[in-house]
Formats: C-alpha cells, sequence, structure tokens
C-alpha cells in the first residue's frame, strides 16, 4: 500500500500505483506489486529520504520525508 | 490522537483539533480526522521534525521534535 | 518510569521523580506523573536529545543520548 | 535472508549469500549464515548504513540506505 | 546478552561479560548484569553510537555503529 485517495496523482503515477478499493473498505488505495526496496528506491529518486520504519502487526510501515 | 489537556491550544487550533473525552477515561484529548502524513505535513511547517516512529499494538506513533 | 536505583540523583530530581518499590520487585525504580512530552522537553533542557522510540508490548520506551 | 530474485547478484556475491526457495513460497530467496552484525558490517564496507532497525514479530530487520 | 562468540573478545573483557551455553542452545553467548543504560555510556566512551532501538516480544534491541 503506497498511498490513499488524498495522496499526490502525479507520485502515485511515478510508483506505477494502482487504485483500489478492498471489499468492507469505505476508502480507496494506491498499491504497487513491487518489492519495498524498489519502491524506496524510486522514492528516493523523488526526493524522499527514509526516516523510519517500524512493524505493526506483521506489516512493515516506513516514514519518509522530502527533503 | 494529537493531544491532552496539557497540549498548547495554539498548536491544536491548528491543526484543526477537536478536543474530546472518550467515555470511561477521566482525561480530555485532541483528535483530527486528518491522515497522518497531512498531520506531519502541517507540524513541519510550525517546525517539527520526526524523530522516530514505531507500532504499540495497531496504533503507528510519532515522535517529533520542534527544532 | 524514568529510572532505577542506580539513576543520577540529581536528574531524578531535577525531573521530580519519586522513588518506589513495586510490590513483588526486588528493585526500587523512579517515576513521573507527567506525560513523556513534559518529561521529554525537560530532558532536552538537561542536553538530552531522543535517538529512537519503539514499543514493547503497549508500553513506550525513549532512548535518549546526552550531547 | 538478505535478498530476494530481484537483488543485485554481485553483492549477493559478496556476502556469501545462497539462493534457495523455500517449501511452499512461490518466490526465490538468499540468505546467509553469518550473525547479522557480520553482514552489516560488510554492507556498511559496500556504502550501505543502517538508518532504521524494527521488530516484526520474532524477526529483527534492518533498512539501509546506499550512500 | 552482549555478544555471541565470534564477538571481539577485547570489547567482552571491556564491558565485564560472562560467557555461558544457556541449556538447550548449541551456541554461546556473552551477557552481563548492568542495566542496558551503563553498557551503552561504556559503549559510547569505546565509540559506539546507538543508530536504532527496537524491541522483539519483551526484548529491547538495541542497534549500534562504530563510527
Amino acid at each position: 500500500m503506497v498511498g490513499d485517495e488524498h495522496s499526490d496523482p502525479s507520485l502515485m503515477r511515478y510508483l506505477g500505483a494502482t487504485k483500489r478499493n478492498m471489499l468492507g473498505n469505505h476508502f480507496w488505495e494506491y498499491y504497487v506489486d513491487d518489492a519495498p526496496r524498489i519502491v524506496l528506491d524510486k522514492l528516493e529518486r523523488y526526493g524522499y529520504r527514509v526516516v523510519s520504519m517500524t512493524g505493526v502487526g506483521q506489516t512493515l510501515v516506513w516514514c519518509l520525508h522530502k527533503e
């Protein structure tokens, strides 16, 4: 999952993300099939830097900052 | 959740936060409906920088520092 | 919880911490009633900077460094 | 686990990683027997720096950045 | 726990660590009785700096880097 309905559409396009609505959710989200490393490398070229990473349950979450 | 009863009221106003008392809690808290990204972007413009992020249970927590 | 029996007494005094022995524990600890934000702000004025924050179970833990 | 099928083969070779397919997984992965400290030391010599570390379940995960 | 059988013996000696084999484990480890703060302070004097801290289960883990 790389974005929600308020995410920057041009950034989502750059990541090749697809918009979807998970059954039962009342919101849309963007996802990619790429591994996190691929996404983070792309985001780095877009000016984002990883600030922190954490796990919630079995999910990894990255917090990035655009410089 | 973005603040407690000792939080800076002007910062809470800036975030558009609402004060509430969750049933059964003996304290007040401030919350916003915005996604974390929106709140963190606002806080950055106020001089706050993310130091660390972590998960407790199913909740994400950010630790920020005002420069 | 802000300290153990080997913590610097003057730092504990500065934080307004109280020494206590939790029932069943064979050690003493220092605690404060202040919210973490208050304690971290005080520690910053004492030269401490947050390096990392994490959750263990339902508890948040901060790791600070004195510069 | 140090890599997936899209990982840089020369980096995997440098780490002495072995490619394997865990029973039931439809993907390949690279692993090493070395302790994390050994792998991180090797990666540092290759220009990688640890940005963050977290736990998911009983597993430790490191996030590195190539400078 | 501060080290494994491949840890630098002089660093382990400096920390006052004891080598032990936990029943059922096929490996040796080094441990100290000191609180983490004491160990981290010693390691800082040896040139190590905390990069990240995380919790796995009920255990806290620190990731340090020698500058």
